[in-house]
């Protein structure tokens, strides 16, 4: 019946949209969201997962959220191989010998000690790569020259990025030894960007490496000139043992159903290059930050909100996994999840994953985020890396859009600092974040589960 | 009497400023400035003084000037001591380890192999260390954090490089180990800025380096959390030998009065950490290919023009002193001089030191110049650091102003290079520097000489 359909429409009640509100005015005067990300990457900095810097990241992150006065405060073991950076050259040999900025694209094999020479064969993109003839690149070293182009929506990554991720492979099936790419980035900084790349099985392991965009740019005036260019690379990096970091989860627990919960988190592993500020401090930020304003208000919300620093993102999304895997039998009990992780751009839509009765109380949400310059996009949310794996198991999730314009100029690089945080763009992120975890806590019915992927 | 006066006063042909308005037009159409750097940076790359990018440059300038078909190509020897950048490493051991992006001085010292540690005294600028009472940097490495003011004329660069050229001596005077500088720049990228550093006579030479922008932030917020901070810091720069390079030069040989001649440089050498793209490729492609659009006019001009690619700028003016020592015998054959070497910005003014009466002269030639939005300034041009040299020996010079907003985000740093490059800017630099070179061959009287340098 009508009447029966309209009890299970979810619903939010004005004294809470009202709260909502007030939290976000709150937000937007408050800096401790910047503050957060100033000790994350003053007090630990880089923090690879694996390293030194992993291990200080998550006793920072326990204090953190004891020392802010979260409910309950736990970690949960996270286990995978590591990988070590070594030294890491490049230098064209001839015919114009000058050195090139390179970086080790991670789970790279190394070169020999002594470094790998040989001649370079360009192609334009993956593709390219793909389609040429068996054994043209033998001996040789593959430069795939394709550039990323710049969006709001961040939407050129995925195109460019592919060639990071299985580039090697592919040269190697065309008899190359050895692979660089331009930086997967929108910058003309010369600084390369690392990220993650995968060897197929059966396939020889290549050492792998990206290009600053002008030393790529310097390798395409080089090979223009018609003459052999004969590169020289020297990577060092290895596989290390197994380690066992761990997500660090902090709780705001609910008053009236403690355990059904939102999840709003981000990723508290970085790259080693940078400090972590854009990729994902912000996000450790704005989301410690928004339940902490909830956990101001005088009495707690119905349901738990959970803010999630998943560890090792960057390699695997194995955090985001271990934590799916553990909370498999409990799936129903979260709400509706949303990780932050595209930099500090200000937010400009919120799209959702949830069932259709549930999207003109989504509209509710996004009307008390207007005043912000959000607006409600579509029913299409990926709701971030760390929850692909929870998303797999049918939870509803939310995209809080940000402004990525920027974002890869920095992205995977040593430029990835403080000083590109933006506090008031920052700000507004939580201001969002903390609309959409009080309102979702405190919603009447629900946001659905049992999505398919995909 | 006023008619002996109006004989002497400089003035050009009608018929002059028409070909140099048509030279200046050619410029606005032609992209050899941009191949010349693009040949530059690709084919020689980094020419520190001394190292063998140096000498290959020397090699480059000459077969260019000859393959632009210049009347005359020699070079002439410049001598100088050589220093060489070894390994460069920083971290915080304590209370927040990490590493620091550094990079050394030019002529530092070493540091003992295994790194210097030692904690971090901080002071706001080069004033507050000399003002510090004696001993307060006992033991310590000293750390200077004041920061460059951007501007367009390039005025924020004075103020602040003081701490670079002054520092070591003046923190081991107060009996600092070594020390570090927030680095000479206006950028936030994470690339320090290199550049000479001197050290006084009879104090102790401690280890100078620079720390990339978000490094000194970095280590401000750490100091300003009260532990003491402790940095080890590792140089392996060490003074090589004696070398000798060349100044290269390219004549267009006057018609008229050939052993009177006109000035047009820039320097050769760069830093290594760049292609020295900005510093200074752009000035040899300005103004290479301001002479070589004389070179393809019907005749010679009356005067004779000289591209000067001064040796070792960056390491003591050492190809601008040879020239003026090499040439003392025959200063007044200089009928004046102008060295580009702020970049690639657009040129928005020019500024002459001639006599008096050659002022209104100028006036017509930036008439000229007005098209490109270039207008005249004043009578205290400097001429560029090359020229300080021939000055002091009474030489009148120009100088005209580039637009040198950004030239300091770049400057003496990895980010020095081709990209960096507007062509259009360039191709308004030369068609400035053609008007000029070809004008002041041309001209009626001259431009007076035996001025007195301050
Ligand atoms: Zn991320
Ligand atoms: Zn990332
Ligand atoms: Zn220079
Ligand atoms: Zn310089």
């Amino acid at each position: 019946s009508v009447s029966a359909m309209a009890k299970q429409a979810p619903s939010f009640d004005e004294a809470d949209l009202k709260v909502a509100a007030e939290l976000r005015d709150q937000a937007l005067n408050s800096s401790l969201d910047y503050e957060i990300v100033e000790s994350l990457t003053t007090e630990v900095g880089p923090r690879m997962a694996g390293t030194p810097g992993d291990a200080a990241a998550v006793k920072w992150g326990v204090a953190k959220l004891k020392e802010l006065g979260f409910d309950k405060v736990w970690t949960e073991p996270v286990t995978f191989t590591t990988w070590k950076r070594g030294v890491e050259m490049a230098e064209v040999i001839a015919p114009y010998p000058q050195p090139l900025v390179i970086t080790a694209l991670g789970f790279s094999v190394a070169t020999p000690e002594d470094g790998l020479s040989a001649e370079i064969i360009q192609f334009d993109d993956l593709d390219a790569l793909k389609n040429a003839p068996e054994g043209i690149a033998e001996g040789k070293i593959v430069f795939i020259k394709n550039r990323m182009e710049r969006a709001r929506d961040g939407s050129g990554y995925g195109p460019a990025v592919a060639a990071r991720g299985q580039g090697a492979s592919q040269a190697a099936a065309k008899g190359a030894v050895g692979i660089l790419i331009r930086s997967i980035g929108t910058d003309s900084d010369r600084m390369a960007h690392t990220g993650m790349m995968r060897y197929d099985e059966g396939i020889k392991k290549i050492p792998a490496a990206a290009l600053s965009a002008p030393d790529a740019d310097l390798l395409e005036n080089m090979i223009r000139r018609g003459k052999p260019v004969t590169v020289k690379m020297t990577i060092g990096a290895k596989q290390g043992g197994e380690y066992t970091s761990h997500n660090v989860i902090g709780e705001v627990t609910g008053s009236e159903k403690p355990e059904e919960y939102v999840i709003i988190g981000a990723h508290l592993d970085s790259w080693d290059l940078g400090t972590g500020a854009l990729d994902d401090g912000a996000g450790i930020g704005i989301t410690t930050a928004a339940a902490k304003l909830i956990l101001g208000l005088p009495e707690r919300p119905k349901r738990s909100i959970r803010v999630i620093m998943f560890a090792n993102e960057e390699q695997g999304l194995v955090g985001g996994k271990a934590y799916a895997e553990a909370h498999k039998d409990h799936i129903k009990n979260i709400i509706t999840a949303a990780e932050s992780d595209f930099g500090a751009g200000k937010i400009w839509r919120i799209d959702s994953k949830v069932k259709p009765e549930a999207i003109p109380a989504v509209k509710q949400m996004a009307e008390v985020m207007e005043p912000l310059g959000i607006s409600y996009g579509n029913n299409q949310a990926g709701g971030g890396p760390d929850l692909i794996p929870l998303r797999g198991k049918g939870i509803s999730v939310f995209s809080l859009r940000q402004d990525g314009t920027d974002y890869f100029d920095y992205h995977h690089t040593p430029n990835d600092t403080l000083d590109k945080i933006d506090p008031e763009a920052l700000r507004q992120n939580t201001a969002a974040y903390v609309i959409f975890a009080y309102l979702s806590a405190q919603m009447n019915g629900d946001f659905g589960t049992g999505f398919h992927q995909k």
